[in-house]
């Protein structure tokens, strides 16, 4: 099946969805340059979900893809959260944040029957997940659709894993990528193999088309990819900069700076692990840290720190989210960064 | 400069050194098979680089690659290494070792003024380092040979450090690399790259070639290398399972079964960081332990039971090394390997 038949598009470049980044001005942009663009809905109700893709739908006609967390919630642990905030209690000190003001983090809700309703109105071209796959009965609903339906695998086993309940591609994303890990048929990071290595192992591993994620930064790396087998590649980092993202200021910062250059896969900020340039509490309590509280429960108590330091200027307990190749990020339109990427 | 003029070969493959697991054989083989053949010195000593060093040359004319260890080397550390043996203490009682009667492990010696001596005499086109360089004054010794000059960096500070110091290409040894890391201006495995982050970025900074290193595995991988800016690509794992090597029967039966597929950057083998595929002393011990003395210290402790578990057949205590690819390893002989990754 080739890249039209798959997702409607042209050129194979595909806007990986950052939850809490961006929203439908990036997805539009990218769309409209002749990409995929993704819609992130980790963060967003239904309501919010139902604004953003008709934002999308009225300024384009083009495919999109709409992004969903799919883990299995877990049950908030008060003795767990309890012993994150005594570790996290030096910097609360610090910073004269009372521990006892913290309020929930921002939820990050799976997939449910709620958004597959929305789905249901909406009708994207594209549904893609991460962490794994929805109940067979919400994922036969995202089906129902007449959607695509992509999934992350970090491995060869998700990616067969995935094949085996009819996903329509898999996106292969390999250790270099920036944000959440897609893991979950295992909790061991050492699982976790280079774009380079992963591709052409899933690629051969199964039938349906690979779409490559992690470390992909200009059109050398599509070039690189497509090469190892990929139909096309999956690109985020590249996009952080641009002015259709919601990216704070001190991380556009960052990820401008050499300081980039030097990511870590940490749980510090989540509970899950994911890459994203080492500042001062990755180093000081992670990259990974036995202390972190499952998804989602991390945020809530890094979230004083994380205000408390960006009102002072720093981007010391902020999630920097990066991949391992910030090369290409830059501040222009997205549909700059994808005539580049495309430029084959 | 391309690749005729800087080592001398038509084919883009450079058959990675691999000390412990191979010698002339497979370098003679690769040679003759157009790629540019490698004879790794980090456990000869003066007489068995000459011995093996003039084994290559009398059976091609073909230019090849001396292969040494750079590191600072260690005083050894009674302390740490009783702190070792203790941690090893559960495994010397199942398997009836005498912890008293352990041996000093195989000497890794960096390249000194003895090594300097034996390459003004054989001359070898191509002299490759590994974990930095040796001293100013060795280095100039190795360049006045005639001989061109390539080192490992696996970041791009690294590289940057070896250009200034003069080198005529860098290996850009990615995180999918089988064997040990070169790292040398950091202890901190997070600054580790992946190989398709890695090449790009190290290609843009510095104006040397750079030869790729890393989960390369077949003409694929090769191609997608030269995509990304490489003259050329550095090659292990393919070759561990050739006839020419001597890796031993477990370790080709490893590579050959599913078990491969999870490696791990391990310290417990040497003291130094290596990838290999994990089995019961890396799970259960490492992958990286704050035990571990010092390279190479860490060896003498394990090696009994390395050989104990090997007698019994089990590879539970043995360094089996291996990249995060490999799926181009076959027991075919290295000529076509070399045959098969340079079919672009």
């Amino acid at each position: 099946m080739n890249l039209r038949q798959l997702l409607g598009i042209d050129v194979p470049i595909v806007q990986a969805p950052m939850a809490g980044v961006q929203a439908s001005t990036l997805a539009i942009a990218v769309c409209n340059a002749g990409g995929l663009g993704s819609l992130p809905c980790a963060m967003l109700d239904a309501a919010g979900i139902r604004r953003e893709a008709g934002a999308i739908q009225a300024a384009t006609h083009r495919p999109f893809n709409v992004n969903f967390f799919c883990h299995a919630p877990a049950e908030p642990d008060p003795q767990a959260e309890a012993a994150w905030r005594e570790t996290l209690a030096p910097y609360y000190r610090e910073f004269d944040v009372d521990p006892a003001t913290i309020k929930p983090g921002p939820a990050r809700a799976p997939f449910d029957a709620e958004a597959a309703g929305v789905l249901e109105a909406v009708k994207p071209a594209v549904v893609s997940f991460h962490f794994g796959l929805p109940t067979d009965a919400l994922l036969a609903r995202a089906r129902a659709t007449g959607a695509r339906i992509l999934a992350s695998a970090t491995t060869v086993d998700e990616a067969r894993w995935l094949e085996a309940k009819g996903v329509d591609a898999i996106v292969a994303q390999g250790a270099e990528a920036g944000g959440h890990r897609g893991i979950f048929l295992s909790t061991d990071l050492a699982t976790q193999v280079g774009t380079l290595a992963l591709v052409p192992q899933i690629a051969r591993a199964v039938r349906v088309p690979v779409i490559a994620a992690g470390g992909i930064a200009d059109a050398a790396g599509v070039q690189a990819v497509l090469a190892l087998g990929a139909i096309a590649a999956q690109v985020g980092t590249a996009f952080l900069r641009c002015p259709e993202t919601t990216t704070t200021p001190i991380h556009r910062a960052a990820l401008a700076s050499e300081a980039a250059r030097h990511t870590a896969i940490t749980n510090v900020f989540t509970g899950r692990p994911a890459r994203g340039i080492v500042n001062r509490v990755v180093r000081e309590v992670g990259p990974i840290s036995a202390k972190a509280p499952s998804f989602p429960f991390a945020a809530a108590a890094v979230a004083p720190l994380r205000a408390a330091a960006e009102r002072a200027g720093s981007g010391d307990f902020s999630p920097l989210w990066s991949g391992q190749n910030a090369s290409g990020c830059r501040d222009v339109p997205a549909s700059q960064i994808v005539r580049e990427l495309a430029a084959l």
